[in-house]
């Protein structure tokens, strides 16, 4: 059988068992001894002082009150005088994609804020590069200094029928998954109307995740908690991240799912939702923290995991349930906790050197026994990692676009105006609004409407070269000068994107990311004023967080120059093509009418 | 790979999780609706009134305010009328041969008190018939209607050098029943002296359990928390009932290990342990519940696990965490909380119906949405199980035994006394005493002493026919006129062991267990005083619990009459061979030092 608790570069407890007992009776000598801790015991939910913890092979062999034993003259001896030992912090539920770098450099960003275990979703490379691209991170994430774990995307293509994007997975590619080292379960199951409802994919693919006896993660985005809910909730699916208010979290532990409490760089769920515990006195142990999407800047300037539970503390949530909640209870959530989510012997000696527990202020960072980072310095040595020809020639376009495919025909017969459609953004909420405007029409071609806040949106088919330009209106920006701003980060079928008052800035948008191989740009007045590179499946920079964070600061600087004042705005950009999520996309089908699954013409 | 959560009788939850979904929603009717219960949520630690519960194919499909939609005109419907609806009780580590009954008595004796669930560890069986033995209990425990799981043994024999048992067990055998469908890891690792030694044996076998992800049953019998626990601790046990104190049970949950608290016929350990919880304040979760041994008398007279849980709410837990301690916490520990351990959607649908929650009284059992007991009195249909003739031939004693067979000659040049080695039996404990005894010798042969409570033992050896007797001298029993008392069960090698103060009799009484397969017998002045047949093994019948415990009254008594005032007589009789607990023992291969694990004269 397939242990994919014993991958990645780790040697598996039982070949370094006999090493661990060794230094555990003082016959053999420790890698490393930390002295004089205070143990964050998350298992018995005690703070333990004076504690000596000894290192070897990569984890713990002994946790007590003297390791003089197992100190050798090669024994690295760490005094740390009465501070807490605490372990590293899982992120239980997390996109790579969203930070816009590679899992290397993802882990190079979070290790220094003390994360050592991430449970990533390659839900947005599946998309694009199907199965492949899941091995392709799956293999990265095997090179890591601290753990990842991957779930196999379960929703590719989100939207079936309504859009076609770069592959479709199905139950047996979920089977195939499931043998591989590193996958852990299967991806958030976001079809919760397909769970409910039978459908044939979702209930195969989460039949070869139970077969497996991997763990189903779920996304029940909806306040229903009636039958929809339970339907969903009888399918399978063993946690959920999408809870927004305390009954929320609440009802999805009574139903033995884990409550998955989330704080992204744009999600807020955690405050509502632990008064389950605070106020509601729910046992906390089936509650659990996570990012769900971190982008570069968060990551950079806030933390990661660190700063989940630091909030979790904040909004009255004891240090020691709130380190609980990011460690041993996502370890037993997964079945990992032989090796992950507590100081205690036999795990991976992955932990944290911290000054004040309630603060959470992390000294430093150990992977594995070594240690990868100091006052917030990465220390390890991690070699960038190098994606193959296939992952960074994903933006087909087929041909050179030109502004002409950018415009749209008024229906024959149609006068001096037109009704068209116009996707509606909501500022802070994923949902748009169908809208309809009356667009002039000059020489046959529908224009927009500035003075209304109506400009042009297209979704550039990227995935097939077919050439394909879809086009549409779209409301909210607020760009009032000539510009233009392309992404494929285009959830999630990830063709191409772009806004725009000009087609000319359109297509000299569209054609720089099909020249350097994807991201996002900016143009104003035919001008390049932004450009995040992400080579990697359209996706993903394999530049440092820092610098992507300062990029994607230069391309929010552009968008407001050109009049745009929303909140998250390059997140309203890229997901303008979320055909799951009501009420109006845009797809390489056409206009989506996606509270109604259907796709509808641009005119009324 | 191999699931054993799918195992045994019960349709995996993938092949009808459609149907639970159909039944959560309305599509399709459930089997079974419990109606206004309280639902003991031991996921939220909450009781929740006015609940709802439908079942079907087994397993759970809804829980939640009202089933109505989930009602048909074949399904079942229940109004509990408020009464609670709580997960069956599962006990984590116990051994059937205990109770002398077969799987298929010992679950029939336990289902109308409640237990569902058993972790069961078939050591003794496996000393006697090897792997094949573990197997066939294996495939009894296939056929119950409620969950056995198997552990597999791992110390067979338990003292090799010292003896020779009916099997020798490694850890190929090991390897080789992981991938049986009920094997869920490896059974109690008694001999820890030998993990903290890196002994090849147990290194292996713990090896060839991890690599096959499964759970690490640990027995760690010794005061001492010092090195050599931790070096037990290092070797990958991952829970321990052998603990007796507070500070045990505390230091084991703080090394990563689940407590387990044990009530069973003679063990009196979860008052003092649960100490940890209600006075240290430890988090309970990773504390379990278990009986370990239970007589036959016992399970009938005084209950299983609810007799421990009752036990364990007396000492001052709150009901909910004992509850936990027997269900939820028990079903994470092996990774089964996706099958059993609580009335949530999609786990098999065992569960009690409970009037008085603190008291634990239990109105109805039901296992697998099948009521199988109500009243006390079990409803389920349940055939006795029949063991291949193989397993009921294991008695080989190769001849007829005569009063000689169970002589000693003094040594050549002996006196009219000689000094002899008594192994003294302890009231209330199950270490003996190295006594010696200055005995008379008549025509050459040591005579016992029965003024001073010295009468002889001998073990037959049973397994290979070979005809040998063991012989030598026992003191603590009491007895006072003409006796003998035989018993095929004789921890762990479970030859014969006949103690008596004739050696008629004594001949008597073995041959008496060869003619009916094995058990335990008592003759007095030549009579038959009392017998307990068990041809399974040699150390369970076949018989109802009830009638067993009938019989080992008639066995106590006749112990009594003859002058033995011992409490647990019958089990000081069978611990007499148990060579690896201090200080003298008796085996096939002579008079044991088990303080010094040597072979010793029977003569100083």
């Amino acid at each position: 059988m397939t242990d994919n608790a014993n991958s990645q570069s780790v040697p598996p407890f039982e070949a370094v068992a006999s090493r661990l007992v060794d230094v555990a009776m003082g016959r053999a000598k420790a890698d490393l001894v930390i002295r004089s801790a205070r143990w964050v015991n998350v298992h018995s939910g005690e703070i333990i002082p004076k504690t000596d913890i000894a290192v070897a092979a990569g984890r713990f062999a002994y946790c007590g009150p003297d390791a003089s034993h197992a100190i050798g003259e090669e024994t690295d001896v760490v005094d740390v005088a009465g501070r807490y030992v605490m372990p590293g912090l899982c992120d239980a539920h997390m996109h790579v994609e969203s930070g816009m770098v590679t899992v290397t450099e993802f882990c190079r960003a979070v290790i220094p804020h003390g994360t050592t275990s991430m449970f990533v979703d390659p839900h947005e490379i599946a998309n694009v590069l199907g199965l492949a691209g899941v091995r392709l991170m799956h293999d990265e994430a095997m090179e890591q200094p601290v753990n990842v774990w991957v779930q196999m995307p379960s929703c590719v293509p989100s939207a079936p029928g309504l859009e076609e994007g770069g592959a479709v997975l199905g139950p047996k590619d979920v089977a195939e998954a499931m043998a591989w080292p590193l996958i852990i379960g299967l991806g958030e199951v976001m079809n919760f109307p397909g769970v409910a409802a039978n459908d044939k994919t979702m209930v195969g693919e989460i039949a070869a995740t139970r077969a497996a006896n991997r763990t189903v993660g779920g996304h029940y985005a909806s306040p229903d908690l009636g039958l929809a809910f339970h339907g969903y909730v009888a399918g399978g699916a063993e946690d959920d991240h999408e809870g927004t208010r305390m009954e929320d979290a609440a009802a999805r532990v009574r139903q033995g799912m884990k409550a998955m409490l989330r704080l992204g760089s744009a999600w807020y769920d955690v405050a509502e939702q632990v008064r389950a515990i605070t106020e509601m006195g729910l046992d906390s142990r089936h509650f659990i923290l996570c990012t769900d999407d971190c982008h570069s800047g968060t990551l950079v300037r806030d933390g990661h995991m660190d700063r989940v539970v630091r909030h979790a503390i904040s909004r009255g949530l004891k240090p020691m349930t709130a380190i609980q909640m990011a460690t041993i209870n996502t370890a037993e959530h997964f079945k990992l906790e032989r090796e992950i989510g507590s100081v205690t012997p036999g795990r991976r000696a992955d932990f944290l050197i911290v000054s004040d527990l309630a603060e959470l202020s992390i000294d430093e960072v150990y992977g594995r026994g070594v240690r990868l980072a100091a006052s917030g310095r990465l220390e390890a040595d991690m070699p960038a990692h190098a994606y193959p020809a296939e992952a960074r020639d994903t933006v087909k376009l087929g041909r050179r676009l030109a502004a002409e495919d950018f415009q749209i025909e008024a229906p024959k017969g149609a006068g001096d105006s037109v009704v068209a459609r116009v996707i509606g953004v909501v500022e802070n909420q994923a949902p748009t609004k169908a809208l309809t405007a009356s667009l002039q029409v000059r020489d046959g071609i529908a224009v927009p409407d500035l003075e209304n806040d109506v400009c042009r949106i297209a979704l550039v088919e990227r995935h097939r070269a077919s050439g394909d330009v879809t086009n549409g209106f779209v409301s909210g920006f607020g760009y009032r000068t000539r510009c233009a701003m392309a992404s494929t980060v285009a959830h999630d079928c990830h063709h191409m994107i772009v806004v725009g008052t000009s087609e000319d800035d359109m297509a000299l948008a569209a054609n720089r990311l099909g020249d350097v191989g994807g991201g996002v740009v900016f143009f104003s007045n035919g001008e390049e004023k932004a450009l995040i590179e992400m080579p990697i499946a359209g996706l993903m920079s394999n530049e440092r967080a820092e610098i992507v964070a300062e990029k994607a600061d230069a391309l929010i600087a552009a968008m407001r120059e050109a009049g745009c004042s929303l909140n998250n705005a390059y997140m309203q950009h890229s997901l303008l093509a979320l055909s799951v999520i009501p009420a109006l996309r845009i797809s390489d089908k056409g206009i989506v009418d996606s509270a109604n699954f259907k796709i509808v013409d641009v005119f009324v």
